[in-house]
């Protein structure tokens, strides 16, 4: 295609000198090239094609990067890098070297902060907003968040701490309808545009400084005033937590009107106290797949345009643990599973509809998932609290103090646990070993094969163990079968003396190796921690270990292993392959594999090494 | 003292026979004997003061341990613990082998949770509610919070999660004025009284009944009704984030009238939305001195009843902390400061006071105050976020996502690192050196003496780095002169052959022990991550190597080193004393670090063995 209009857009300066005729035709040219280069690369759609006159009214109205937008997730930021110069370089985004899906500082000086872990928008535009202040300089910040994203606790201290001053700080609250309240519509309108006229604001100002003017009962009156105007807001928008907490709330506006928009933005600009705009979006707008069923097209792998995305193609490890679950709740009415606003991406779909009492969608707040998962521990169920490696990294307090303290039998299942693939930085999973390992009473388990993961998690079932069990983003490997038996451990080939240590999904790779070297046996953990002593004299009776570990290594298991192989005096060489001191950069799992030498090739040249 | 009628409460069951009288007796004597125990073993006095009556009144209006009570944090569960069969071991309480200053499951049945960490009370109490509500069981859960405590974003994330169902879930706000709105008056009261009788309930719901059966517009004037009562809420608690949140609001009572508040708790009881109660409190309430300085009052180390306790005594690495922020702010106007609601604590208090504008508590905030702290360092300022080891785990995603992915230089002042002493298990900053030094790109320090921690903060100032200064609660062994400057690591002793390897406050223990020995140096991490080649090269120069480390086994920099010796190839000794796999209950620091052979005559008996 063409896109006669958005290849113009050089910069946001020229989206303010576009009509509405023009704008409109750039509207549509941004959804083509969204559709067409998602359907290529995959990446989040239905989010990116709900804000696409948003982020335009917002560029309208703001000045970039004078003023700082941050987009929340980033899921919706694709229209943002489109009209920052990135025009050029989309068709890669999402690929090795190219654009990210979210937001990157690195990328652009338009990027003011990294996005991609969800509600820390507020957190980030506040901090530069704040800064701004300090430094004497001119511009604001401006925080995009979702209604989702707004069930984040982190989103609630940030709106606490801005709402409490006297400042023009801005929040755009972009509703598309996935969470929060519905109670929005003509009579709400109608009292909106009364309302956000800058004469009746003016008005206003001009009112309540007089009332204030009066001696002893003007603040009383005031107080009084603010009470009714608050019943007023009690019919706009029912759901009014941000007018509770201090904010100027204006709005719904409709998302899709830009003229509308950009009045509020600029109105917003000219307060004194911080201001919340509500903006009502529909998901997927404009691609009738996705506008029919945004969840679905919420994220997509590459698809055909013409007939839409396939869904429910091959069976991963998500899928496993889903129906492990469902298997293990039929007979046992204790099982009760959590989810932090990822039912579908965790493989819990069958299981909330099969077993609504005993599942749970807490919203993205993982810090409560794993206190509330707790508390259904400590009345002796059995929860699993089903989460992304990542955003795990969230819960990690909770599971040291709500969990491990009172050595409460928690399950944390622990999906895309490992390199993740295209998301890049900010969603990989390579912290978890490390964290997880460090917390006293934990057993933490990682199995290669799909039957292992059932296995697990049915073994841990049983067990009142606080538990985590680790598995991969995506499909098994081969379709081997597994021999495990609830072994700690498995030793395979029968050299005795060079060995391969590793566990998760890079045993296929390192048998691989071993086999290919001849002279090598391949250990392989099925569970990571506590490492047990009779692990630990196994390998004592090896000349040379190397070991092999997806995740960073520091702090990861191949350095506790160091720590017992010294324990026991072992003379012997070992050499440990990790991910060293830095993040994960966007790439397919395999590229990023061999970039650490965690493939079967590399792993081959290391044991033939030394 | 004599407390004849406390004595005799053996169960909460004995609260409930008491007539007013008796139960005004009964506080007294509670004041009395907290008061006095608190003025021998040290510990939390104003809050719990001003909880007293808010205690009796829950505990004769539900029936733990049937019904679940949580008091938020713990500082206040000292009634709870005297009425619930704790009277006989009160004394004991903070001390080695006594009773916990927090909520303890393994304590007693009537704790039925963990406390210590901030704003967890929700999501365990509606976790157990729900867990009652799928077994079957009786009985409801009640979360007793604070007013500060609900400035943090789990508290949020479980009130959004409980308030969304139908049930008689209970929140009651301790609101003892620390934090939010003041609004609270007589109008309000008397909108209280009205609104709370029994009748008065009863009617508004058979009302709403009749109005939702009108056919097509019920419920829309249903919606309309509901929207005055708002308003009417508005009045009543201007800060009506709860009512916004589906919750029936009751409140304001008075936290020191029994009578009022049991009521309140038997009507909430017979509802089927969430209710969230509203008590005033006096912190410190019933001691003169804490009633008119509760926030000197809140934590105290012991003090003479009758003249008050003794404030600013003896310098803390805290206050040399905060000494040396304010000096650098003095010359250089990026620096800035955040805390989460610990100004005092972290020895911010000259700084808040001398640098207004570039100072902000956030609130119990941490993962906000981290991100907070990364959008101010976005812009070139230099933001410091003063915070406890133990609390820090909050903002642990926080700083791998929104700190180290965009490589921006936020300064983390990590305060009570390592053994706390008796605030025990939920407080202990050992898990720090682990889980900081898991993120790539950070840089992490480690002073013994004052000198070190003011020359460190000094440096980092003038780096763009992201960097975390670990230093440990209290105050410097000795007051030897410091010779650090700069350097990686120092080498003590000339020995050659075998050496000490530590890190912090252990390093004057480890000198002592390496002196006795006679034969052993000592090398001092300064910098404890990452390590260097130079250090790791020095290190394998020795035959024998023991490195002490206060703080967790799993993943700290004992381990790290053993990873990076196996790297070279080391062949010596090398032997690691660490905590392992527990956590460390309340005792004396010396006590604890005796537990864990970290003290300077295990430390001699250690490299005197092998």
């Amino acid at each position: 295609m063409e896109y006669k209009t958005l290849s113009r857009i050089k910069s946001p300066a020229d989206v303010k000198n576009l009509n509405s005729e023009e704008l409109k035709v750039l509207c549509a040219e941004i959804r083509d090239i969204i559709i067409e280069t998602v359907s290529k690369n995959g990446g989040h759609l239905a989010s990116n094609l709900g804000a696409v006159e948003l982020t335009v009214a917002l560029h309208r109205a703001f000045n970039a990067p004078e003023d700082a937008l941050i987009f929340d997730v980033g899921h919706q930021s694709y229209t943002h890098k489109l009209l920052t110069g990135r025009f050029d370089r989309f068709s890669g985004i999402r690929t090795e070297g190219g654009l990210s899906g979210f937001m990157r500082p690195a990328e652009s000086e338009y990027d003011p902060f990294v996005t991609g872990h969800s509600s820390n928008s507020i957190s980030a535009a506040y901090g530069i907003y704040r800064a701004k202040r300090i430094k004497g300089e001119n511009g604001t910040a401006v925080a995009v968040i979702g209604d989702g994203a707004m069930t984040g606790g982190m989103a609630y201290e940030a709106l606490n701490n801005a709402g409490s001053g006297r400042n023009n700080f801005i929040v755009v609250l972009n509703d598309n309808k996935m969470s929060i309240s519905h109670n929005v519509g003509a009579m709400a309108r109608s009292f909106t545009k009364m309302r956000n006229k800058p004469k009746y604001h003016k008005f206003k100002f001009a009112f309540s400084n007089f009332i204030f003017s009066i001696p002893v009962i003007g603040e009383k009156l005031n107080l009084f005033l603010y009470s009714v105007k608050e019943s007023i807001k009690g019919f706009v928008y029912r759901n009014n937590i941000l007018s509770a907490m201090g904010y100027n709330y204006l709005g719904p506006v409709d998302g899709h009107n830009i003229a509308e928009m950009e009045e509020l933005f600029k109105i917003a600009q000219t307060y004194t106290r911080p201001t919340l705009i509500h903006v009502v979006t529909t998901k997927g707008k404009g691609y009738e797949y996705a506008e029919s069923s945004p969840k679905n097209y919420h994220g997509v792998s590459p698809f055909d345009i013409e007939k839409g995305a396939e869904f429910g193609g091959k069976i991963t490890y998500s899928d496993i643990a889903g129906k492990a679950l469902c298997s293990l709740a039929q007979s046992d009415s204790r099982i009760c599973a959590v989810t932090a606003a990822m039912t579908v991406g965790t493989g819990l779909n069958d299981f909330s509809k099969k077993f609504k009492a005993r599942f749970f969608d807490v919203g993205i707040a993982e810090q409560h998932a794993v206190t509330f998962a707790a508390g259904l521990a400590s009345c002796g169920l059995k929860p699993f609290f089903v989460v992304y490696s990542t955003f795990l990294q969230r819960g990690f307090d909770q599971i040291i103090h709500d969990a491990a303290i009172a050595e409460l039998p928690l399950k944390l299942l622990v999906d895309r646990a490992g390199i993740v693939g295209e998301d890049g930085e900010s969603h990989q999973g390579i912290f978890d070993a490390a964290y997880l390992t460090q917390i006293p009473g934990i057993n933490v388990y990682s199995p290669c094969y799909y039957g292992e993961l059932e296995e697990m998690i049915k073994a841990t079932a049983q067990n009142n163990e606080l538990a985590a069990i680790r598995y991969p983003r995506g499909c098994e490997k081969e379709n081997t079968e597994y021999t495990y038996k609830g072994e700690e451990f498995s030793v395979y080939g029968k050299s005795g003396k060079k060995a391969i240590i590793t566990y998760g999904r890079l045993y296929s790779d390192a048998l691989e190796a071993a086999q290919r070297n001849g002279d090598t046996d391949v250990i392989k953990l099925n569970k990571i921690y506590p490492l047990s002593d009779t692990l630990i004299d196994t390998l004592c009776a090896y000349q040379k270990l190397y070991f092999f570990e997806e995740g960073i290594r520091s702090g990861g298991i191949a350095e506790h292993t160091a720590g017992l192989l010294a324990d026991k005096q072992y003379k012997g060489l070992y050499k440990i392959y990790a991910i060293e001191g830095e993040f994960v950069p966007q790439s397919s799992i395999s590229s990023a594999l061999k970039r650490y030498k965690l493939d079967s090739e590399a792993m081959y040249k290391s044991i033939c090494e030394e």
